[in-house]
């Protein structure tokens, strides 16, 4: 477990919280640029472990909601972020005392570190998720019972909005059409909790997780092996995430995308180098939700499924996802606090509109992996 | 000027209030329903004039925003439209001392007055419009500078909003899908004002207008006169109203009328009685915005165009309007407060996507009236 985020681990973060991210949470490059910066400004952010947390603690999550292709061009500010905090600081009276991430993906967990040390407060170790999902609820705050509002919206022309909702499917059916109308990438502070609560809900040390596995692509460990094979190395070696296959390699030659009701929505198709007529399609919602190859289901949600560059095994977000990109789809399984029946009902196949019933990855592609 | 609003009065003010929305502001039936009940449980309301308030007053604006077509059948009520004050009291620490009307217009002239029973608290004889509109930036205290925001929202599943925005035109953008998603029928609150920034900004007496042209219309100030005749001269009576006139009268023999994106937007068609190929065309969102008689002219938004029965003169609503009924077309001048140059930069016609100029009643209608 680590213990500090230093300027020298952020590409580390960017990395593996890319791959965690399964193609939504918005280009890390631009959460890496933003929490470079904060760190050079406000020196490095120590991350506190859930069991460290006291039940005095006021845990805020910081996050931006929207689309990660308007992202790409209207930049996120941690004085956006400060003022989605400040307001449900101002609204529930209590100060915060850690930062926590509600997903791991990319810009969503780059986000709350420059705001950490922007504020001077530890990082929580850990996350809402353990991988991205698109919508406010699917959260293990939420599955736990921790409620989502108070929370607050903020944009870049002070508009500022609190929402208190009866739950946090609810909120996020509010918060979608307010994201779009205020420009479509937004930040936002939502399910405040007290330490105890954090402890007792969060995906725990998904922090540590994601710098070890970006160090991994990064070749921090090992420059023998290639990119792929670290990557799955350091998967095979978490608790979490150590069901980790190849599930396919080759060229896209098929990409379909909407912008749509605050979401990137599409799918990707990608055809083998090497056999004749075989292909595999990627559906995603912000993130991948399902894998197919030659028709047959390799992985779905809640299970992780990121396409990553074949040669460098870095990840690329569903938004940047090209006609052409030598890609290899890789697969996971999600941690336990997301993929129970009881979580399936939050973030299984059916919330997303799927048919398909959730199996697990070790079953699907087991055998060939 | 009225000094309190009496059960016996309601009926007066559901009338004259109908005429003065224009078509818009919802059904005035439902609100007089409201408006007997709590009467009936609260008592009577004391009206409060403008220059007779203090500095020291708090006046909420309480109000429903959504579509009339949906009010019809999700019932409006007392209780929601508290949740909706209550929160924005929560928000500013400030208690109302004096409730007030957005406009003067079916249920959001009725909601008022019931809610003021219910708290025990003066209503403020005048409104933001002295007419409906259909976006919250068209009004009086938008047009002399007061915020619309922090404003409430609430339904009646508990969910509560606050939103502060850098505009009141941005207030509508962000509120119109949220009260879709909402159930496109919800109460709120807004405006908050001291009672000096109340006394400047409103348009005076407006209900004690609404209750005397009210009167008129329900037979109470001559029973000699055919109905239109008298509602023709109450308005003549009136500082704000005087330029009134029958534009048209004829069967309705076209209507189309869509509810979206939170409102009622369509165009009806009248045809004479007695001319062969003569019609009327009114185009409206959620109030009556034009009315053409025969490709001319006749009246434009922020001058008042109502339907009236041609029998009763009481009006009809935009969301009520329907095939085969005898109607009148009333057209009359603007209180002064929304029709100066500067007014119509955010209640003329360029504001509701209309192409044409604004031009007077009088002198669009003048010779023939």
């Amino acid at each position: 477990m680590h213990k500090t985020v230093t300027a020298d681990m952020i590409e580390d973060l960017a990395a593996g919280s890319a791959f965690l991210g399964t193609g939504g949470g918005g280009d890390p490059y631009l959460g890496s640029l933003l929490c470079r910066e904060a760190i050079a400004q406000y020196g490095p952010v120590s991350l506190i472990s859930p069991q460290d947390l006291k039940k005095s603690d006021n845990v805020y999550v910081a996050a931006i909601v929207g689309a990660p292709t308007v992202m790409i061009e209207k930049l996120i500010s941690i004085r956006d972020q400060h003022k989605a905090v400040a307001a449900l600081e101002d609204y529930t009276g209590q100060q915060a005392s850690v930062i926590a991430s509600a997903e791991i993906g990319g810009c969503n967990s780059m986000m709350p570190l420059a705001y950490a040390a922007m504020r001077g407060l530890p990082l929580l170790d850990g996350d809402g998720m353990g991988r991205a999902f698109p919508e406010l609820q699917m959260t293990s705050f939420n599955i736990e019972g921790v409620s989502c509002t108070p929370m607050s919206l903020a944009d870049e022309h002070d508009n500022r909005i609190i929402i208190e909702a009866q739950s946090a499917k609810k909120t996020e059916l509010l918060t979608r059409p307010l994201a779009a109308e205020m420009g479509a990438s937004i930040c936002m502070s939502c399910y405040p909790m007290d330490g105890e609560e954090a402890a007792r809900t969060v995906v725990p040390h998904t922090i540590s997780a994601a710098l070890d596995i970006g160090a991994a692509i990064n070749r921090r460990d090992s420059a023998e092996k290639p990119p792929i094979e670290r990557l799955l190395s350091a998967l095979r070696r978490h608790d979490y995430y150590s069901n980790a296959y190849e599930i396919y390699r080759g060229k896209i030659t098929n990409i379909e995308r909407n912008t749509t009701r605050g979401w990137v929505l599409g799918e990707c198709t990608i055809s083998s180098l090497e056999k004749h007529d075989s292909r595999a399609k990627l559906v995603f919602q912000n993130e991948n939700l399902t894998a197919y190859v030659d028709g047959e289901l390799r992985c779905i949600v809640p299970d992780l499924i990121t396409v990553v560059d074949m040669e460098t095994a870095n990840a690329i977000t569903t938004e940047r996802l090209s006609y052409g990109q030598r890609v290899a789809v890789i697969g996971c399984s999600a941690p336990k606090q997301i993929n129970t029946a009881k979580a399936r009902e939050t973030v299984g196949p059916g919330c997303f509109g799927l048919e398909e019933d959730y199996l697990p990855i070790s079953q699907l592609v087991g055998d060939q992996g």
